[in-house]
C-alpha cells in the first residue's frame, strides 16, 4: 500500500519532532503514532542515550491496547537490537501495530534488520518516505557511523607560500577579517575544536565560535591533544564547555574517545604539527586552507611533514570550492582518491 | 590647429609602420611625412639602434627642399639628442617641417625636449594623438625605461602548501597540461627566460617556449645566472637563441645587462633560490604563482627566504587575478605596497 497523505504529514512532524532532540551519540529520532483511521494518537522523540527510543517514547503514551492496528511512522528504521532499551521492532509488534512507515533505512550492523523482524511478524513496512530530510537532519551522525569516528576537518592560515608565521613566529594578521570571520562561523558549527599542545602554549586560544565580540549560541567543545601541561590560567579554561585533554599522540584514540562521546564533527585548528599528523595518518577528511596575498619565506611552514617521500605519494586533492573572502582566498578540498573520508 | 583628418590616417600609418621595426633597447617608432595639400610624400622607421630613426629615415627618402613647408606625423616625440644620430628635432627643423604631430612624449631625460626645440624654431607642434595605440605599441618598453631595467615576472609551481618538490626531489608534474601550457605561452611573449644554475644542474630544461612539440614563432632569450658550468651537453646551448651566461649573484648587474641589450621582460622560471633572490632584492615587478591542489609536506620550499623576519615584513601581494587553469590555479600579483615595480 501506498503511503498516505495522513502518513506523509505525520513523517514531516516526526522530522520536527526528531530535531528537538540532541546531537549525540544516538541519531535524532522522531516518531509518531496514526489510529486506523489517520489521526495521530500518539508521538515522540529521542532524548539521547540511555532514553527511550522515539516509537518507545510515543507508545508510552498510549494506555494498553490502543496501539492495535495503529500505523507508526517513524523517521529512521525502528531499531533491532537490545542495548540501554530493547529492540524497537519488537515493542511495536508487541503494541499490535500493524503498519510502519520510516524515512530511512538504519545504517548500523547491529541495530539494523528491524524492518525484517516486522515483516517477519506481519506488520505491512514502508520505508523511504521524505529520506532525503531524514538524511539531512542526521547526516553527520550518518557520515560518523560510516566512517566509525568523528567527521575531521583540518584548517589553517597560510601565506601563499604556505607559511604560518614570519621566521621570528609573528602571525598576527596573514589572513583578514573576512577570513577569520569564516572561521569562527565554521567552529560554530562544529562539535569539537581541536588543537596541540603547542598552540595552546604559543598562542592562548580561546576556543571558542565569536560573531565580533560576542559569543556564537553553540560552542565547540575544546580539545587539547599532547602531553605538555595547559597552565591553569589558560584561556581555553574559561570555555563554555568543559575542556577535553589527551595526553597521547594516538589520534585514533583521540577520535575513538570523542566519537564515544556523541561527536559527530570535529575542526582542527593547528597547529602545523598536529595538522600536520591528522594528514599524515589519513584522518582528514575535508581540508580547508586560508590563503593570503602575502609571501613570507623562511622556515615556519604551515604544514610540516606529511609522510610524503616521492611525488607518486602527493596527497592529491579535489578543490570542491575556492571562496574568495576578503583579499584572502580560502580552498575546500578533499582527497582526490576517495569521494570523501580518508585524504 | 587641430589634428586634420589626413594627419589622423597618416598616424595610422605610422604606427603600423612602427611595428615593423625590432624590439630592442631602442622604442619603435614610425614617421609619415605629409605635404602641405596633406599628401604622403614619404614614410620611414626605425630598424634599431644605430640606425637612423624613423623621421630621419623618412626624410632621407624625399629630394632636398621637398619637406618645406610639410608636415611630420612621428609616434614618438622627435628626440633631441645626439647619439648615434643626430637630434631629430634639428633633422626636422632644416628639412624645413612646419607642423609636427605626433603621439607620445619622449620619457627619457636625455631624449626628451624635442617639441620644445620645435616649438622654439617656430615649428606647429600638435601631441597625444593616438596616444593609447602608441603607447601600447611599446609599452614594456616605456616600463623598462621607467623602471631602468627590465621588467621582471617571477614564476614559480606549488603544491597547495607551498612545495616545488617532493621530499626525494621528484616534482613531475605537480602542475597539469593548462598550467604547464600556461607557462609556455608566456615564455613566447617574453624577451628573457632567466634561471639559475641549480635548475640547469637539477633539470637540464630546454628553455624554449612550445606549443605542443612545435615552438612558437617567438622564443626568449634563455639566460643562467650562478658560477657553476652548464654542461657542454646542455640542452638550453641548443636553443635558437645563444644563450647568456652570467657567473654572478648579483642581479641588479644582471638586469642592467639585460637592459642594454635591448631586453624589455624577463620571465624568472626559478629555481626556488633565484625566485627567493629576485623578491627579496625587491626585483619582482609581477608573481605568477601556480598553485597544484597537492599537498606534499617536507622541505623542498617553492620559496626559501626572502628577508622576511617579522610578519610587519611580509610582502604583501595584490592579486589582479586567480586564473583557474584546469586543476590548478595560477595566482597572478603585484607588490601591495606599489602599483606596479619593485614588489
Ligand atoms: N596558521 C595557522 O592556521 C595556525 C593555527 C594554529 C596554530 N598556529 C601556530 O602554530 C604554532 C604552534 O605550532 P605547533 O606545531 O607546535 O602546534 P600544535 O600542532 O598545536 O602542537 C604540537 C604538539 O601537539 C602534540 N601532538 C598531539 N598529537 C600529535 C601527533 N600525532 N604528532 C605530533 N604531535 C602531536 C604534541 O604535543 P606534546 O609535545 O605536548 O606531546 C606536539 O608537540 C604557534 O606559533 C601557532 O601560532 C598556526
Ligand atoms: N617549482 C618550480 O616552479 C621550479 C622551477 C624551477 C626549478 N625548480 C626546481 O628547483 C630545483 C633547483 O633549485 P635551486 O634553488 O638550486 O635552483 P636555482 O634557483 O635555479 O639555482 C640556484 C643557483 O642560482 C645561482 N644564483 C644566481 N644568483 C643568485 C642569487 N642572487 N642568490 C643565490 N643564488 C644565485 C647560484 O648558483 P651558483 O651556486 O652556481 O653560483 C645558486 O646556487 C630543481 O630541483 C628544480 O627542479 C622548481
Amino acid at each position: 500500500m501506498a503511503v498516505t497523505e495522513a502518513e506523509r504529514r505525520a513523517m514531516t512532524h516526526a522530522l520536527a519532532l526528531a530535531a528537538r532532540g540532541p546531537r549525540g551519540p544516538n541519531p535524532q529520532v522522531g516518531a509518531v503514532i496514526l489510529s486506523a483511521a489517520g489521526e495521530v494518537i500518539a508521538e515522540g522523540w529521542h532524548r539521547g542515550a540511555g532514553t527511550p527510543h522515539a516509537e518507545v517514547d510515543a507508545l508510552s503514551k498510549l494506555p494498553p491496547d490502543a496501539a492495535r492496528g495503529a500505523t507508526a511512522v517513524v523517521t529512521l528504521e525502528p531499531c533491532n537490537h537490545t542495548g540501554r532499551t530493547g529492540p524497537c521492532a519488537l515493542a511495536l509488534i508487541d503494541a499490535g501495530v500493524s503498519r510502519v512507515v520510516y524515512a530511512l533505512d538504519d545504517p548500523g550492523a547491529v541495530s539494523g534488520g528491524g524492518a525484517e523482524r516486522l515483516r517477519t511478524a506481519g506488520v505491512e513496512v514502508e520505508s523511504g518516505e521524505q529520506a532525503d530530510a531524514a538524511t539531512a537532519l542526521i547526516t553527520d551522525w550518518l557520515t560518523a557511523q560510516r566512517l566509525g569516528r568523528p567527521h575531521v576537518t583540518v584548517k589553517w592560515a597560510q601565506s601563499l607560500d604556505g607559511r604560518a608565521a614570519a621566521a621570528d613566529g609573528t602571525s598576527q594578521w596573514i589572513t583578514g577579517p573576512e577570513a577569520r570571520g569564516d572561521v569562527h562561523r565554521r567552529r560554530a558549527v562544529a562539535d569539537a575544536i581541536v588543537v596541540g599542545t603547542g598552540t595552546v602554549l604559543a598562542d592562548d586560544p580561546a576556543l571558542t565560535a565569536r560573531d565580533g565580540d560576542a559569543l556564537f549560541e553553540h560552542q565547540p567543545v575544546p580539545v587539547v591533544i599532547g602531553s605538555r601541561e595547559t597552565p591553569a590560567d589558560a584561556a581555553l579554561r574559561r570555555h563554555p564547555h568543559e575542556p577535553l585533554f589527551f595526553d597521547t599522540r594516538d589520534l585514533t584514540a583521540v577520535l575513538a574517545d570523542l566519537h564515544a562521546r556523541g561527536i559527530q564533527t570535529v575542526f582542527v585548528e593547528g597547529g602545523p604539527t598536529l595538522a600536520s599528523a591528522f594528514i599524515a595518518a589519513g584522518l582528514a577528511d575535508r581540508v580547508l586552507a586560508y590563503l593570503a596575498p602575502v609571501l613570507l619565506g623562511g622556515d615556519r611552514l604551515a604544514l610540516t611533514d606529511i609522510g610524503v617521500a616521492s611525488i607518486v605519494e602527493a596527497r592529491r586533492l579535489t578543490i570542491d570550492e575556492w571562496v574568495p573572502l576578503g583579499a584572502d582566498l580560502l580552498a575546500i578540498a578533499h582527497s582526490a582518491r576517495t569521494e570523501e573520508g580518508e585524504l
